[in-house]
C-alpha cells in the first residue's frame, strides 16, 4: 500500500445550519479541515496509506480535530500536541447568486507557532512515497515556512515525490512575501496544483485571454500557464483546475494537466452545488490517488476531476467519495441514479 | 367511499439529515415505509376508504410503523402483530452527480416469515373494490409469497380488481426465481405497473432502441413493452412510468398507460428533486385513485403522472399531495407560486 | 442618518423545517416577520435610523417579536404594548412543482384592534425623512384603517415621503373594499409599490396582454399601469416587481419604475429560490434605501432588483444584505464566487 | 372492549427545546393535545375503544391536530371540520425554582365558536360507556357551553357514565360564571375530579387547615370537600389529586377518591419532573380506565395515581404509558432498572 | 431610569448540546456572553437604561455579538468596531459527578488589543447612575488593564457609582500580577462583589475555618473577608457569594452583604442546575438593580440571591428573568408551580 | 504501552432525543457500542493499546462502526468485513419511575454467524497482555462460541490474562444453555465481572439475604458470592458490582473485588443518571486499566468504581473520561466544581 505524508494545519470550521446566514445563526456544525487534512482523508478514504502531520493544542478541542482524522483512517501518530490554540473558520453557504463567505479566525494557531526541532522529518518521511503540501501552510507564519522548508528538503533527500497546491490566500501574506516563499519552496516540488488566479498572484505567471469573473476560460491561455511553470520551475507536472462560477449554486468544474510535453483536458461538469469548500483539495486528493495508482495522465486527471466534481455534492470539507463511485462518474455515468 | 387494501411489508426508513453521507451521520430521521404502504397512505390521502395488511413485531418499534400508518388514516386493523423484527433500510440521498444509495437490512422481518393462515383474506377483502401489491412481497421468501397468491387467488375470486407493481429488487431474488413467482401472481392481475427495467428483468421483455442510462427513450418501445405484458398476461391494463435521471438532482418525469387497444403517454415534467425514493409508488397510488375515480384513461394517467411529479418534492416516502393540489398541476399550472 | 418609520403588523411566523409538509412537522422555525416590519429590518441593516411602529401583546411572545426587531438595530420604542394576541402565520416551503403555501392566524392580533388614540404620530414622526406601510394594514380593520389614515396624513403634514406597496391580501378584505379604503390612503401617497395583480386587485387598473400565469409579461403593459397609477393619484413614482415563476424552485425575477415621465426596466434575475417569503418587501427597503440615498432612478431601480434577488436565497423574511453586497451584485458579479 | 367519549378541545401546543425560555427560543416543538384529548388518547392507548368529538379548521394545522389523534388510534370520526383556527398555547418548562409558564392564544377556535346542531350528540355516543369533558370546555363560551350541556343530558338520558374534571381556568372565566354554568353541568355529572383548589374556586368548597402554596395538606381537609362534593351534587364518586411541589423539578404525587360512604388514598410518589402539563388529565385517564375495567376503588385509584406519576416522566402532554408499566409501579416496583 | 454602564469583553460561547462531552459534538450551540456582559443584559432584562462598552471585529461573527445585546435592549451605541478576532469559549456541562469544563480561546481578542483613546469615557458615562466592570477585563493585558483604569477614573471624577467583581481568572494572568492591578482598580471601587476565594487569590484576604471545596462555610469567616476588604480598600460594599457544590447538578447557594456596619446573610437555595454559567454575574446584576431601586441591604441581597439562584435554571450564561419573578422567589414562593 | 484485545459485538444503537418514548421519536441519534467495544474505547481513551476484534458488514453501516471506534484510538486491524448485517438496538431513556427500555435487533449480525477460521488468534493475541471479552459473545450462538472458545483457549497458551463479564442476557439464551457454555469459557479465565444476578443466572451462584429489587445488599452475601466463584473456576479475582436503584434517575453505585484471600468494597456513590447503559462495561475497562497499571487491590477497585460512577454522567454507551478526571473522584472531590 503505498504512503503518503500531508503536513499543514487542522481548523474547526464551523458553518450555520443549511442556508442560514452568520446572523441567523444559533448553533454551528462543527468539523475539521484544512487543505493538506483534506488530502489526507480522502487518500485514506481511497485506501492509501495516510498520514497527516501538523500541531494542535492538548485540549478536548484539539483531541476533537485529531479525532476526526482518525475517524476517516488517517494515522495521526507524527501529530505534535501542544500550543494555545486551533485554528478556526466560519463558512456561510451562499446560493443562487449570493456568495459563501469565509471568516478565519487563524492567527497563533498551535501549527503557526511551531518550535524548530518540533517534527523530526526523517522519520516522519521514512517509507513514504509521496509528501504533499500547499502554499498556505508557509503564510502561516516564519515558522510554519521553516518546518515547510525542513519538511520538502528532507522529502527531496529521501526521494519522496513532492506536491503542492499554491492556494495562494490574500489574507495570510502579500503577494511579495508569497512569491519570495513559494520560488524557495517550488524548488523541492514535482507536482503542482493551481488554479489560474494562484499562479497569477503567485509567481505572476497570466494566461492571455482569460478573465475569470466573466467566465472566460481559453484553454490556450491554461496550456501557457502550466508551461510556464513546469519550465521556470523544472516540474514533473503541473495540474490547474478550470472553474467557472454561473452562480453560487452552478458551477462548471473541469481541469487540465501538462507533463512537461502534452496538455491534457477533462471533461467538464455541471455542478448543482451541496458544499463548494474543499473543492480543490479534492482535485488534488484525485490526482495523487490515480498517479500513485499508474494511471496514464488522460485517466490519470479525468479521475481528478471526477472526484472534486462529486465532491461538491457532500457537505463539509472532506471528500468521502470511494474509487468505484468516482470510477463510476469518470466512466461516463453521471446519471445518479438510485443505488440500491 | 371506494375501498382499496394494500398488502406488503412496512420498514424502518434511515437516512442521514440533508445531504450528509452514511459515514457523516450522527443521526437519522425515522419513519415508515413500503412499496405498498405508501400507496395505501397515497389513497387514504385522497380520501379512499384504505387498509392496509401485514404484519410487525409487537414491540414499540412495531408500533410506531402501525402509529405512522394510522396518522394518515389507514386502517390498520388488518395487521397482524408478532415475529421478531420489522425490517429496516437506509437512505442516503445523492445531489448532482452522486447517486442516492439504498441499504437494506430487511431479512427476517415479521412479514417475510408470515405464517399460514395468518391472514384471513375472504375477511380481509370482503368490501374492497381494489387490493394492490407488489413484486417486492413474494420476493421475500417462500412464505411471503405464500401468502400474496392466497391474497390475489381471493381477490379474483371475490371480483377485486388486482394490480401490481413490478419492482423487481435484485437484492431479494435471481430473474429466475423472480420469472417463476411472478408468472403464477400475474395470472390474478388486471393492472400492471412496471418500469422498463422491471419488465425485462422480470418477464425478459425488452423494448427495442431504448437505453436507460443514455436517456433514450423510444415511445414505440415502450408501447411495445406494455402490449406484450397486456396480451401475453391477458391484462385489462399496463402503465409503465419513464424516468430520465438526468442527475440525482433533476429527472424528468413522464409515464404511459396501454389499454389493450391504444396507448396514452402523460406529459413529461422536469423535476428538481426533494426525495426521489417512493416515486414510483405515487404513480401507483394516483393511477388506482383516478381509475376507481371513473377518469378516462387519458385523464387518470395525467392524473397520476402529475401525482408522481409532486411526490419528488416531498421528504420521505409517502406521497402526501392532495387531489386538488394533483389536479391543479395535471390541469396545467406547474409555476409553483405561493398559495395564500 | 435618514431616519424611515415603518407601521404595520409583527407577526409570529412558523415553519417546518426544510421542506416537509404541514403535516410532516413536529417543530416549527418560530421567526417574527409582517410586510413593513421586514422592510424596518432592511432599512436598518442598511445603516439607515429605522424605526418600526406597532402594537403586540405585554407577554413573552410579543417580547421575543420586539426582540427581534431590536436583534437587528431596529428602534423600537414607538411599540405600543397591549391586546389579546399575536398574529400568527405558518409557512410551507414549496419545491420544482409544488407550491409554497401560507396559512394565516392573524385575526384580532394585537395591532388590528388597535384604539384611538394609542399612536402619536406627530412625535413618532417628528424628525422622519420617510414613512412606509402597505395595503395589508389597513385591511387589518376599520381600527387599523383609521390608524393608517392618521400616520399618512400625519405624514404629508410634516413634510415626510410616504410609500405604500399595495400588497392585496384577498383573505382579509373584498376588492371592493379595498378599493375604497385604498382610494383614501394613497392620496397622501408619495411612492407607490406593487405587483401587476395588486394594481388590478385594489384599484381594477389591468395591463393589456399579459398573463401572469402563463409568464408572459408585456414591458407596454407595465408602463401603462404605472403611468394610470401616478397619473391618477398624483403620485412621485410607481414601481412595479415582475415575477415570472417557473416553478417553486426557480423564478425569474426583475422590476420598473415610472417616475411620471419615464420608465426604467432592470436587469432580469434567474434565481434559484432559498426562500421567497419577502421578496417583495425586500424590493421595497431596496427601493427606499436607494432613493434616500440620492440615486438616480436606474440606478436605484437596479439596486431595489439586486437586493430582491439575493432575499430569495436568504432563510425567513427579512433581508440581510448589506449595501457592499447588494452594489456587487448590481454592479454586475453575479458569479456567487466564495468571498474568504 | 368498551368505549369511552371525549368533548373538548384540541390545540396546538408549541414550547421551546428542552428548557429555554420563550425569549430564547427559536423553533418550537408541536405537539397537539388538550385535557380531554390528552384523556382520549391515554384510554386508546390502554386499549379501549376510545373517540374524541371536537371541531378543528379544515385546513392543513387542524388536520396535524386531527392526524395526531389518529396515531396515537383514537377514532377521530365525530370531529367536525371547519371554523378559521385551532387554539393554540405555548409551554416554557420550569426547573428547580424557575416555574413553568404557559401563555394561551385559544380566542375564537373553532370548537369555542360551535355552532347550534354541528354535534349529533344522540348518534356520538350511541354505544358508548363512559363520556367524559372538563370545566375547560364550558369555558370557552357560551357556544361551547351549550354544546356541552347538550352532551352531558344527551349521555345520561343514554345512561352513559359522566365524569368532568373541574379544571378551572382562571383566564377564560370568573369564579361567578364559572359557578353559575358548572353548577348546572354537574347535575349530570356522576364522577368528579378535582384539586383542592378547583372545588375551591369553582364551587367555594374549601378544605380547612390547607394551604396549597405551603405544601401543607391534610387528609381530613379533603376528605371534607370530597364529601361535600359527592353530597351536594348527588355524585357516585368524588376523586382529588394531591400535589405538593417541592420546585419545578420535584413534586410529591398522590390522590384520593370518596364514593359516598369511604374515602381512600393512595400512595405518595416523589417524581422527578420531565414535562408535569397533563398530569392531572393522566389521572383522570387513569381512573376512568381502572373504574371501567371493575377494579375496586382502591385498587382504581392507585391506578390512577401509578399512571399519572409515570406521566410525569414524558415529554408533552399525552400520557404513553402501557397498562403493563402502569401495574408494574402500582404493584411497587418503582425501582425504574432497565428493562431489555 | 436608572443608567448603567457596563465594561469588559463579550465572547462567543459555544457548547455542545445537553449533557455531551466535547469529543462528542458535531455542533455547537453558539451564544455571546461575558462577565460584564451578561450584567448588561440582566439589567436592561430589569427595566433599567443598560448600555455595554468594548470592542469587537467589524466581521458578521462580532456583528452577532453586537446583535445579541440590542436582542435584549442593551444600548450597543459605545461598541468600538475593528480589532482581529472575538474572544471564544467553550462549554462543557457536566452532571452529578463530573464537572463542567471551559476552555478558553480568548488570547488577542479586539477589546484586549484596545488601543488608547479608542473609548471617550467622559462622553459613555455622562449621565450614569452606575458603573460596572470585573477583574477579568484588566487581566485581558496592560492595553485593557489601562482602558479598565481610564474607565473607572472617569467615573469616580463624574460621581457614577463603581462596581468591580473581583472574579479572579488563573489562566489570564498571575496572583502577584493582579494583586498589582487589582490593588489600583480598587482604589475607584464603591462596592466589590466577590467569592470567597477571589478574596484570597487576588488581596490575599482569607477567612479563617473554611474549605471551599469540602464545602464548610462559616458566617463568621465571610465576615472577616468582607469587612476586611472593605475597611482596607475604603468601599462603600462588600458582596460575596456562598456556593456550597454538592455534585454538578446540584448546588448550595446564598450569599452576605457587608456595608462597613453590619453584615447581611441571604437564605439558602437548593438549586438543581440546568447551567451554572453565568451564576455570579447574575448576583452582581441582582445587587446593582436592588441597590439602584433603593431597597434596603437585606431586601436587595436577597434579591440578588434569589435572582441569581434562578439564573441557574436558565440555559446560557444570560439571566433573563424579570423583576417580578425575581421578586416572587425572594417573597418566599420557591414552589415552582406552573404559571398559566 | 500494554496492549488489550477485546472481542465481540459493535451494534448500531439507536435512541431517542432526551426523554422522548420510542413512541414518540420521528429521529434516533446513531452512536455504536457493544459490552466489549465500550471497553475497548474507554481503555484505549485512558492511553493504553486497545484492540477490538469483530466482524462487521462491508456496507457503509459497517464502516461507520468502524469509524467509531477508529475516531477514539481504537486498532480495528483485527476487524473482519463481511456478514449480512450489524447488530441494532433500540435505548428509551426513563426517568424517575419509568424505567429505560432496550429492544434489540441483533439476530443474524456479521459476528454471530461468524465462520471457522475467520480469526487468527495467534496472530491477533501476539503481543496483548490482557484479553477481554463477555457472556454475550457466546450467547450470539455457537459459531461465536466457538470463536470465543477458540480466542480464550489461544490466549490461555500465550500467557495473556483473561477476563470476562458474564452479562447474562435472557433474551439471547436460557440459564441452561449459559451455565453449559460459560462452564467451558470460565475455565480459562482469570478475572471474573459479575453482579449478583449474573453469577446466579449463569452460574446459580446465589448470596444469602440479598434482594436486588428492593435495594437490600448484603456485604456478606457478596463476599460469599465472589469468593464460591474464584474457589470453583479457580480464578485469581473475582468483581462484583453493588447496584440500589433508587429510581431511574437516582441510583446508588458501588462495587466489590475478592482476590481469593481478602474482600474489598469501594465507597458508594449517589449517581443522577444521564445515561445508564453502558454503566458495567465502564466498571470492567476500569478495572482492566487499574490493575494493569499495577494499581493494588482497594486503589484498583476505587478507581474502576469512580471510571463508572462518572460514565453515568455521559451520554450514550462509551465511557469517555480521562485518566486525571477519574483520579480526581477516586481521590475524593465529588464537588463537580467548574474546570476553567
Amino acid at each position: 500500500m503505498k504512503r503518503v505524508v500531508c503536513f499543514g494545519e487542522i481548523m474547526m470550521r464551523l458553518n450555520p445550519k443549511g442556508y442560514l446566514r452568520f446572523v441567523q445563526a444559533k448553533e454551528f456544525e462543527a468539523t475539521f479541515s484544512g487543505g493538506e487534512a483534506n488530502v489526507a482523508v480522502a487518500l485514506s478514504n481511497y485506501g492509501l496509506n495516510s498520514a497527516y502531520v501538523t500541531k494542535v493544542p492538548a485540549h478536548e478541542i484539539g483531541q476533537c480535530a485529531v479525532n476526526e482524522l482518525r475517524r476517516f483512517g488517517v494515522d495521526v501518530s507524527g501529530i505534535v500536541r501542544g500550543g494555545k490554540r486551533l485554528g478556526t473558520y466560519y463558512v456561510e453557504k451562499g446560493a443562487s447568486q449570493r456568495a459563501s463567505k469565509v471568516i478565519y479566525d487563524r492567527a497563533d494557531s498551535a501549527i503557526a507557532l511551531v518550535e524548530p526541532g518540533e517534527f523530526d522529518w526523517e522519520k516522519l518521511l521514512a517509507g513514504a512515497d509521496w509528501f504533499h503540501t500547499t502554499g498556505i501552510t508557509p503564510a502561516l507564519g516564519d515558522q510554519a515556512t521553516k518546518a515547510t522548508l525542513d519538511a520538502v528538503k528532507t522529502a527531496k533527500k529521501l526521494g519522496v515525490t513532492v506536491s503542492c497546491d499554491l492556494n495562494y490566500r490574500k489574507n495570510l501574506w502579500s503577494k511579495e512575501k508569497a512569491k519570495e516563499v513559494m520560488t524557495e519552496v517550488i524548488e523541492y516540488v514535482d507536482v503542482v496544483i493551481a488554479n489560474e488566479e494562484d499562479a497569477y498572484d503567485v509567481f505572476g505567471i497570466k494566461a492571455e485571454g482569460s478573465d475569470v469573473t466573466k467566465g472566460e476560460i481559453s484553454h490556450e491561455g491554461y496550456i501557457s500557464v502550466a508551461k510556464t511553470l513546469v519550465e521556470k520551475y523544472n516540474l514533473q507536472k503541473a495540474a490547474i483546475t478550470l472553474r467557472t462560477s454561473l452562480s453560487a449554486s452552478d458551477n462548471l468544474w473541469s481541469a487540465m494537466l501538462y507533463d512537461g510535453k502534452e496538455a491534457y483536458f477533462a471533461p467538464e461538469y455541471k455542478v448543482h452545488i451541496v458544499d463548494r469548500v474543499g473543492g480543490g483539495d479534492s482535485f488534488g486528493s484525485g490526482l495523487i490517488y490515480s498517479l500513485l495508482s499508474g494511471y496514464n495522465n488522460q485517466k490519470a486527471l479525468n479521475f481528478a476531476v471526477a472526484a472534486s466534481c462529486l465532491k461538491h455534492s457532500i457537505e463539509h470539507d472532506f471528500n468521502l467519495m470511494s474509487v468505484a463511485e468516482v470510477e463510476a462518474l469518470a466512466g461516463g455515468d453521471a446519471s445518479g441514479r438510485v443505488q440500491r
